[in-house]
């Protein structure tokens, strides 16, 4: 019993050259497609993510209403889901799984909007995260098709900084012996759970780290326990190698990294034609507001919306500060009825 | 031939309820004490370094000058040169080392100062970091012999967003199989690499990043060239067990851990008599100028200093900003004028 769809996309040549053969992937649909097809809001996955973890954000009153829109959450190659080097045979399984960049998953996204559904517009792309950089990719590589963004704490291309946050996760989880350059029989526990705990310092800010209430209102007796709790069960219910193929995604995640706009970043940032609202929150770590005042700079339609929050990345996250999510929510319902 | 001097501190019963036996405390000293012994510096090391990383504040002409000043730069115990996991031999070797606190510390480097050199006053005490800890812990177990403190990139205490971030260095360097929970042959190469890693993002803002002349202008020519060569040449330097002995001292900083303070936060800050000026840097990523202007609203004699940089933590660092540390170099000698 699952409750999503797949969409057979064939064999995929990536923008690495290398093929992803008889390549699926994992959607869900809420609500209906209007007669006329114009009430489509595409709603990305974020980092290891899958639908399921993005549907906080979607509910009757909400900006994101069934009721109202249709609502396709595509789920990122690597997330388990859709074609992963979890559900991937030899010889492409394991380490040898291809590096897939976003703009091969936005492309992809786009062949199930437009073939499987015959959509021609779309009203908002929104997403958190890795969600975001796709939402970007979506506003880039098709500006006459989406008319409104909002990307929520991401980024239209991975900063260094945060480049180099991904390499201590990457580099802890890989520093496992029974990681086996990732052909595992069983998932490597110890990187995982290192990695995890390299995670928890980024994904939220210091002051929500000195604010010990929440970590209580949350479930968690003590520090330790939110460690071991929320972060290593987090990650110890992924696996490795597709943890690994994410990362790879979110290192390399580049909007002008493609023959639209042949790496001009801000070529590609004033590519974006459609209305948006750019979110990050005021303590996030590894996309902090700065960076996207720099993309807003060049981007022909687009407001910046800081978010004062001491929720760091986890600002609009999966549901944890229904604060921030009002603000968001909010965000949502005046950028579509714009 | 060394460069430092070795006090003899016997056998040292610990916070932990271990012996330190045999003790002993490297140090050296620039300048020479005057007779009314009053132109005292004590100038602690921070985080892996020793007195030779601690240099680059110390000239003729600068606040800590050696021809006016007499320094005493103390090293930490777990640095190499002091007592440490890596000159103690069976059983208290490797993983047995025993737990040292930031308190231990300072009671050791205060038998220094006393026994050996017959101090009852000190000018002024400051450092960086870990240095910053140690400084502080001078003001609140010393008071009355304590003038001055200048900590800079430190805090009295280790806030829990600290202690996650550390925990992300310590779980990367015990993942490697090669650390052999601390008895290993060779040091665990992959787990100091991919502390090294995990530590990158922290140690520098995400503006530095974002900025490549600086990182080219230190002669490395692209980021992965200085992920190698900056930050895992720094840790490969280094003994894993002492860096884990001096990670434990660190995550279990607090003023007022001791018989002293009885654990009263707020009372040990209060205890400070010293004129104090406390120097965050704008952007440190773990020592959050927010966490200092906590402390000095109760420490009775103390004012915020926050450096306006994009260096993060190495704002006041081993010699990396010449820019910020002319401005410590200025605070400095205002508070030793005062």
């Amino acid at each position: 019993m699952v409750d999503y769809e797949i969409f057979e996309l064939g064999d995929i040549v990536l923008q690495s050259g290398q093929t992803l053969r008889a390549a699926k992937m994992a959607y869900k649909t809420y609500g209906t497609l209007s007669a006329a097809k114009d009430n489509v809001i595409v709603y990305p996955c974020w980092y290891s993510g899958t639908h399921v973890e993005n549907e906080w954000l979607i509910g009757p009153g909400l900006a994101l209403d069934p009721e109202k829109y249709f609502i396709i959450i595509p789920n990122m190659f690597g997330n388990g889901l859709s074609t992963s080097a979890s559900n991937t045979p030899a010889p492409y399984n394991g380490s040898r799984f291809p590096k897939i960049t976003a703009y091969d998953n936005v492309a992809q996204q786009h062949r199930l909007v437009t073939e499987k559904f015959g959509i021609t517009t779309i009203k908002l792309v929104t997403g958190w995260s890795m969600g975001a950089l796709q939402t970007y990719h979506w506003g880039a590589m098709y500006p006459d098709m989406v008319e409104r963004i909002l990307p929520f704490q991401g980024s239209a291309k991975c900063s260094r900084h945060n480049f180099v946050f991904l390499e201590g996760v990457r580099s802890a989880l890989m520093c496992d012996a029974a990681f086996m350059d990732g052909f595992y029989t069983e998932q490597p526990q110890k990187g995982l759970r290192a990695a995890a705990r390299v995670y928890a310092g980024w994904g939220l800010s210091q002051e929500f780290y000195r604010i010990e209430a929440d970590i209580q209102k949350m479930g968690y007796a003590s520090l330790e326990d939110f460690l071991v709790g929320f972060w290593e069960g987090w990650l110890l219910s992924k696996d490795a190698n597709n943890l690994l193929t994410m990362l790879w995604t979110w290192q390399n995640g580049d909007i002008s990294n493609n023959p639209l706009y042949g790496g001009d970043y801000k070529k590609a940032l004033a590519g974006i034609k459609a209305k948006a609202v750019v979110m990050p929150a005021s303590t996030d770590l590894y996309f902090p507001p700065a960076d996207n005042a720099i993309e807003v700079e060049h981007m022909p339609n687009a407001k910046l919306h800081v978010v004062d929050t001491y929720w760091g990345h986890f600002a609009g996250g999966p549901g944890t500060s229904p604060d921030d999510i009002k603000i968001l929510d909010i965000a949502l319902k005046e950028l579509l009825a714009s």
